[in-house]
């Protein structure tokens, strides 16, 4: 249940009522904004007469729902991110940050190509030791001063809580990968930032619980969540991952965040991402994530699904047409 | 290994041959076609000196594959159906055939519409014995009076291998269900006719079953198999099925056949059905299979995921600008 | 919903009753059973004065539910398959029939073995068209001759409704495969037999639907039907399919009928098909389908899945103390 | 690669090599191990004259597996665990420490039916943010007064990284839960550690990636890992996960580390505990872990799946004749 307050609600009974129901507490402008288990239908006796407005859900999808708000828009510097900007962010880069010539190529290929947002990882959350791992600290820095010099904006992931808070400082978004969607050492702190959160769907977990990751974060009073659809895991092994959009369609119609495609990942083969970016566009998404590498045959990590700047280029040509159609413009 | 011979090929070296190695045998205009499992990679010293080309396989996709032949088209009537065609179908009708007024009452939309496909099943593969079952052969002629008077092209499932003969005789085009997908009885007596097959991806398939069981009919030498994606079965509830869209890339990237989308039966819900249609235009499919019914709500199947013919024709006026830019026109 | 009713019921009111809700009549001993849809609750007034007993369901398994019976056993020749029969049959044999003599080995393997069921297959549903079909009608033949010799029931698979008869009037017990288990066609036909049948559940179906395929065959009045679980498919790819023994639980703790376990299929290597087949047992499980070839490396089909005879004779070995704990004899 | 070093190895060449590969070293008493990518095949020039024994695998799975070391036992406390071992640990206790009382009789249960392991989540990684999430600190002291009181050995989950030293200086086997094992701050803080680690396999991980979740903990230097299966994700939804025992014929084929099932989170109900529990008996696994509460029905988390006393001492009652034949004494 989500209860509007009146801001001169005595706090003695605001205390009350929310260590009772284990609620969440965040200030608004002209309210107070409580939050506890969808299982509560009203207020209690003490509160009734401070509550403006009660909004009751069949599940715990609930800051995240659109019966609660309309779509949101979020800022990250002059970019506007949501289903009503008329910006439309394709993020571009690496798998891994590997060298600064790298960087500097991407950046230079994103610029060419008036693109403003790189994407690139620092922490891989690979699944064996044995595997490359990221230049972690000296990556991010990389990644920072590459954007610097070229005004990009940053996206890089959060492999697990202990370097969310190195993440937060170095990055304008922080991903939330799909390994760590469930980790709630990533979540919380980033609830209790102001950071912008791609958070990506766990490849095993359902709507309903990548809605309630989201959750974690909004509860805490942090309001910029992305949600990203990056393929689950089904029998089909052709592919690398199965790219979900009946699941976009749900998450279009019941809830007011912005949503972003990842491709990438889920088809795991360059060869048709272009077509899932277009099919994406066509739907109404809000942006698209895309692994690009000067040389993917050289990358150190996924390299089969990385395009080359050629590949990239063309892709950015084809979808022109459809976003054109979504009135929307590259960015 | 599919081998191309000479026409004058002896027939004791090629019934040898084929029955050592369990070949199919067609006769095309310059040549004869032989295949056999994609394990053989030469032929013998009997064949050698009358082979014309030999092309062999990494696995049994061997007349569906593109490096054996350049997309297809096949024809329906007016309709030319496949990756060049400037024609795109959009097959509408109901779930199954009811009443002779519903018919009636789609069969005029579809007309309004410019639309010249209609879909309705009248054996219905349900999964319990105690729902509706269809009308059966009633079912059928109610289509066929109805598609004459309209003279509009018609789809229909077959259920099982027992009646595969009434729907060749009765209808335009053939649908194989999801359920019906490995039903070798349906398979080999569509490869053994001349008739237009829409073979269903099984649920619970992989896209290297699907492409096989086309293979059962191409290899009997009916080279009108039309591939249609509706969606696998996967751990997401929110959604009947999940539309696996990276397997289509996957199609288009390596197979000859054309290929259909059905979100109706991915989706299991009529909210999202003009997204995905989008979405899959985007794609490049070749065409789409939507459920609509004249009052969804007294459906006796499927009421859930039906359009009415005010979302029929939404999503119709929706997909055009799509349409435009991949070439195609509505038919 | 299921009703029992008078003997001396008005055949005018129970063919009216039954037309109107699409029920199924079976006249029984001392009563008229009736079955129809689980959303009727309640019968209607003309019927009402005649009712003895009304059994209502939250889903359409019902004929087969505990509710409605109690555990099952089913009659074959010697045989008495059930939860409370002391016998517990490991029905052994190869995967296809591929020569007499191989069935030869498998029948002396069987007796001096003390078992008395052999499995094989003459119609092979394969997924590939230019893979082995199985040996059809010879097959069958061959079967039959190699039982009757040596006084075994004969097990063996229906692929599609073209084969049904000639199946039913061959052999003991007729198996639908994972891959027929929606076929209708081969549902009735069995419905309207009194031949034992062996229902393996689909590999990509819910428990729902595998126990709604039973009830096509249960409502038609044949009553002898076993389950089967055999695995279905996953995300997981180390083995060929996951043997589902929750499902197993909940057919035991619901259901009404035989289980068998196929761990062949599921596991799809033998060297686990011991440990599982003891798990099996432990469970309380009614019987094992294993495949068993004198020659495994040189099977037509399945090479990999089956024991020979040493790992089959030591199988048998190690089951005997679990089968001793459950009270049940080996047959 | 696994390379056996000499003791007398120089160190820059060891230091060089293992740089350079990603390697990581691991002294033991009488040789170096040094461990990196299953790719690498032989060691270097420099290398050589010092390599005892070399080790080359497929794939990925390398310390875990049984081509390297035969099944490993694991000590703690008076308790003997793995393959070989006589004792079998059946962990018992509710999903979350609730209150004093509530440990306080789950150990009672425990001391008079002689087992010595207790089970009970402090910090639970719910997959929603309004729900009961665990007492934390408080629990884990609640936990280990009651322990140390009784004697008992302590099984609690490290929810996230920042947590897990907490965990690792509180209980004696620290679980890394279904929703952290790619969580490499965890995982890599217990390797660096000498804590017994349960391993539980994530619920949409592949046995793949769960075995080199293990090979995280091991390659830094802890060898004292249990591996887990507690049931995967499919498409069944009669049950709560899919428990996945041809996955665990698999591991105990082709792994060295001790196996460990949970059928609670599995089945998520309690009627089937029991048979779940003897069929993992008699595949030979080393052991249970099983949510029992004093009143389920009032539990604050998994409320349908915990077993009640009586149940519990049922399920103890019936494993007895199955752990004799595996010649295990129930610990």
């Amino acid at each position: 249940m989500i209860l509007h307050l009146k801001t001169n609600t005595p706090k003695n009974i605001l205390k009350d009522y929310c260590t009772k129901t284990n609620a969440f507490i965040n200030k608004k402008d002209s309210f107070i904004q409580i939050v506890n288990s969808s299982s509560y239908k009203v207020a209690n006796d003490e509160l009734n007469p401070f509550v403006i407005k009660t909004f009751v859900f069949d599940s715990d999808i609930q800051l995240a729902s659109l019966k609660y708000s309309a779509h949101k828009q979020i800022n990250i510097d002059q970019l506007t991110i949501g289903r009503n900007s008329s910006q439309f962010p394709i993020i571009m880069g690496p798998c891994s940050v590997e060298t600064e010539t790298q960087l500097k190529e991407v950046a230079n290929f994103l610029i060419h190509n008036k693109l403003h947002c790189i994407r690139a990882g620092a922490y891989k959350p690979r699944t064996s030791p044995y595997s490359f791992q990221g230049l972690e600290t000296k990556g991010l820095e990389l990644l920072k001063s590459t954007a610097k010099t070229n005004n990009l904006i940053t996206f890089s992931e959060a492999k697990d809580a202990s370097q969310i808070k190195e993440l937060i400082d170095s990055v304008d978004v922080v991903q939330v990968g799909t390994k760590a969607m469930y980790d709630q050492g990533i979540l919380k702190a980033l609830g209790k930032s102001d950071c912008t959160v791609l958070l990506k769907r766990g490849f095993g977990s359902t709507i309903q619980e990548f809605v309630q990751a989201a959750e974690f974060i909004l509860c805490e009073g942090n309001e910029n969540v992305i949600l990203c659809e990056r393929g689950i895991r089904t029998f089909e092994n052709k592919t690398r991952f199965t790219l979900d959009l009946c699941g976009v369609a749900w998450l279009k119609h019941n809830t007011n965040l912005p949503i972003i495609i990842d491709p990438s990942h889920a088809l795991g083969s360059s060869y048709g991402i272009a077509d899932l970016s277009k099919a994406a566009i066509a739907m109404g998404v809000d942006g698209l994530l895309i692994e690009t590498h000067p040389n993917p045959k050289q990358a150190q990590s996924d390299a089969e699904q990385q395009l080359n700047f050629d590949q990239a280029k063309e892709l950015l040509e084809q979808v022109q047409p459809y976003l054109k159609i979504q009135k929307r413009i590259l960015y």
